[in-house]
């Protein structure tokens, strides 16, 4: 296996998701790329919107065209905006090829959810039907031998790995959680904006979408199959003055009288042998620079003896494990690989 | 009274708290800065340590010599570290002078309570009777005429002028309350720390004393005056890589069928006359830097139907509105004058 | 003259040098702004795309109407971009109003330097003639009782301030200057660009116009002055991961046995009388958050005696003494007051 | 070669440089890190100080003795303060290691040279004699089978490769080189202080150490080397907010009619087959922000006709090609590896 090299794709090279996803492409050992393809920039040297690939990534970027992709890749990641994978995924699909789609559009199974958060028209329900939801430390047995993953969003991730296990245990009251996100400004993608210009945003911390962000249909989908009935989530979402970095702060009432040590031995079973996950001992909780440029998420705890409520602290690097990195994870699981292959890479500190 | 200036001293000068107060003072038209006076500097000129203030502020540091202040001094302002003010406020107090503390040492009535939280000695049970909470749009007219004022913490200053009126007017379950505060970095002080190093703290974001920070007594005993009834809440504190600005997320479960319009109203008629607050219109929430460098409290509402809970969004400045601002609108209302004296300025922006 | 105040407009009130004039002229004892203005914003009130004004500054923003304004201000600020400036300007004056122009229209006498580094048509010439270089600390005399001020660039002010006092003693050669510039990211504008988005200028530090820079003719044109012969310089600007603030490192070949001490004393009787320059003491030097949001521009010095030259450090704060806050002291001389009138305010710190 | 690994022990894991060796060496194909070594916290789990090590890298610290070194590692990397290498590193030579020296002092090989700067006492000269200096684009041929490299400092690196090609072909003239200097915080180290406390240097640009940085003897002793003849420059240096990245920005005269296509030519010559040096294209030049986290040093140029000046823009990550990866790359060298190995990483972007 490790001669013949599985040949990818990239769609959407030129945005955040897109160059991370070949700074770790480039170091996987089963992989080639063959090629990276933009809709607004081919022909051009990826280079040149990106100097730091140059000498690096010397190919040209390519145009999307399903057909010239399938002749020559067998898998390809499409880092494209949620409206435009709905209609270019299933184009990908029908020539044969696997997909890993990082948009939000085959994330969630239900179109009229998924139109009332997003405003406007889902992907056809066959296609949301066949798409796995890629989150890999819960579904990582769906996924392997896959063709179609659907990358679960960097908020989602993040929330739905922290909570998981107590709401499936029943261990957190399902009605009583409360998601406090805060996220580093690449979240936003490269797109410019008055909101992300640097004058604006440096020394500063904003609170935007709250309550109407469309990762909370997402949430509370996978919450609900995590706690067998209906879940429903309140969920902000902020701005931190940084590029990388989520942290999740998550508050729920504790059904029983639970412990931060057991809550510790309950997530390290049930995460053992997931080595992305780590979990923080009592009284220490994890920072996002703890994980900047991995594919980790650390999870910490506080059990509040006063209110009954566990404070849940996870953190990942929003354009790693919320996207590039466990897009990568998830072409492992697919193709049977280690799930760490290409992505054990230490967090850059400081 | 406008010929005849209020002759004051500072007592922490050194601090950060002690620089802002220099800061608004000194364009203060109705006061005198007598003193500037640092335990650790006496002696040196204040611009050594501050080259912000050459030129500007030529005195050099003095001692702490209760006796001599008061020879000099009408009012002190004591920035000083908890634990410290309990044993130096009530000297200060006993010479004549005004005194208004910008500690923790008499902001909690109940000594236990403080010595839980704090972990040393509480102040004597007679001066913590004596000393007005000067949280300024809440407790203004007791502050109007007094000689001794604790001015409120930063997060709990935020966080009560948040919660207050919802809570007053009940339309929030107590037993619901949960605060997200984030802060930057300048509220951990001027002393020099692993956490508070530049490499650590830049492009990161940490969470520090889940359920156990020290404002949280502070917080509960005015939520519970204002309730009428005990309230006890779950409050996670973060630091943002910035290094002004508080923002607190605030979540609690409505008693009613409220809106984002509602409790516009409610609050706007709640601090009506009151120039510092500030209430966002329906579908705004306030930036920390929209308040940056100012005294300004601005606040804003989300309503989710779905769950039937509020979000409010409070920010202010840690520095101004949290600490040193605040100390100065006191210092207004003690002596009778407009509470913005000397404090109109705009936000520095961008 | 403290009773009846002198009637003000702003031109270009939704960029940030406009609002740092609001900020300041708020403040200010003989002015009253009865215009703000946006030709792009007209109709709307300026909170709005500015909420840290919100109850501040409540009138909504004019179109730009030269005879409007001058029915109702004595004295416009034109905080209009290069091309702009040009245009509109002469019609002000025209209609008898005192200008104080922002732009670098007016810097440049030379129609046909001004041509080759702004790359559009420079204004007309009689227009050139009239106007004042408005670099208070230099020209101060020639702005008293004047009507139009083009107020210098941030580079220029900065770099300016630093060099002339030497290069008028003739104490450096004029053929050996070298200015290394840094700007905080303020400086570009609120106009959107990738350069200034900020997960691309975070944790970054860029160069750009090597030798291209605009302000390079209107630095060597004030050299020459105080030279007395033509001076060309070799200057780079970068831009630093900060908001606001501009450090100008200047090298120069010393044409004597001149110390840091001698330097120290020659500046400081050069700049006698004059409150917004600051020299530092030997072996001390200024950091740009030691004037961050005051109309200051510190000075510092270092001679190397090995290579017999000497280096200038100057800092300010781009956006009040490299734009609003000088225009506000040219504006305070062009009337006759205390050229700190309004501008006493302390640098925000930390 | 690929199955005998070496052996590898890390003096001084608990700094930055330590750990950036660790993170690159725990993917390096050749070696095994078989001790962390640190006087401060020997007997400890490297990952209590470097939560981001967790699980990664499970060992306690060791303490420092090197016949014990001596028993476990073929190479030793040191990571300790000048001062300390100096009479360390000869015991650890002794014992039969190889040592690539991370400090200061090995580096300048007059003992009176390094006294002046450094002002405490210098390496034994028999030492210096041996050491290396490991610039490895420049003295890679003597590193290829040596046994003690003294690794070069962050800007003498980032300096020399941007100045020898020119200096060396006689292009510029080595009596008017200016050095402006520029590096983010982490580069001053993991011990704390007021200077780099995230409130102090957060929003603020800082000079320091004008004229008397310790790598001047260091940069004008090599370039001496590159002309053959003594070379003196001017050296200044300054922080900059943000945790990573070196800009050294230089200015010399050029002693012909050269074009910037021309040093371009130049500098791709000099440095073809060496893959860590990228030389940009006229007209553009290197952000640091395109090497962050790389071992890359980037390179562009800019002529000035007018001044005949040229100015020369390097850039690296101080960690890396500044510290931790030119230090691995000389491992690599010195056992005759490809130098890449272990070192491809792209950079972190964004």
């Amino acid at each position: 296996m490790e001669n013949v090299k599985v040949k990818v794709a990239i769609i959407g090279s030129t945005g955040y998701g897109g160059v991370e996803l070949i700074r770790f492409l480039m170091g996987h050992p089963h992989v080639e790329i063959v090629s990276v393809i933009s809709s607004s920039s081919a022909g051009e040297p990826i280079a040149d919107g990106f100097p730091h690939l140059s000498e690096l990534m010397v190919q040209n970027l390519d145009g999307v065209d399903p057909q010239e992709i399938a002749e020559k890749a067998d898998v390809v990641f499409t880092a494209t905006p949620s409206g435009v994978s709905s209609k270019l995924v299933p184009q990908l699909l029908e020539v044969g090829l696997r997909v890993i789609d990082l948009s939000g559009d085959f994330r969630i199974k239900d179109r009229s959810e998924y139109e009332a958060w997003y405003r406007h028209e889902a992907a056809e329900q066959k296609w949301l039907d066949k798409a796995i939801y890629g989150l890999c430390e819960i579904n990582g047995d769906l996924v392997i031998g896959s063709s179609f993953i659907s990358n679960p969003g960097c908020f989602s991730t993040t929330t739905l790995l922290g909570l998981i296990p107590a709401l499936n245990a029943g261990w957190i009251d399902p009605a009583s959680i409360i998601i406090d996100a805060k996220s580093g400004v690449s979240g936003a993608g490269r797109g410019t904006s008055l909101t992300t210009h640097y004058a604006e945003m440096n020394e500063n911390m904003k609170v935007y979408k709250v309550n109407k962000h469309q990762h909370i249909p997402e949430i509370e989908q996978e919450l609900s199959l995590a706690a067998g009935s209906p879940v429903m989530v309140t969920f902000t979402t902020h701005l931190v003055p940084m590029t990388r970095g989520i942290m999740s702060t998550m508050y729920a009432k504790l059904q029983g009288d639970y412990t931060e040590e057991g809550l510790i031995s309950l997530y390290r079973e049930f995460y053992a042998g997931r080595p992305f996950i780590r979990i923080r001992e009592a009284g220490k909780w994890p920072a996002t620079k703890e994980v900047f440029g991995s594919n980790y998420c650390d999870i910490g705890f506080s059990v509040d003896d006063r209110t009954g409520r566990v404070t849940i602290i996870a953190v990942t690097d929003n354009v790693v494990k919320g996207a590039a990195g466990q897009a990568i994870q998830n072409l492992n699981l697919m193709m049977g690989w280690d799930e760490t292959t290409g992505l054990k890479l230490s967090p850059v500190y400081p």
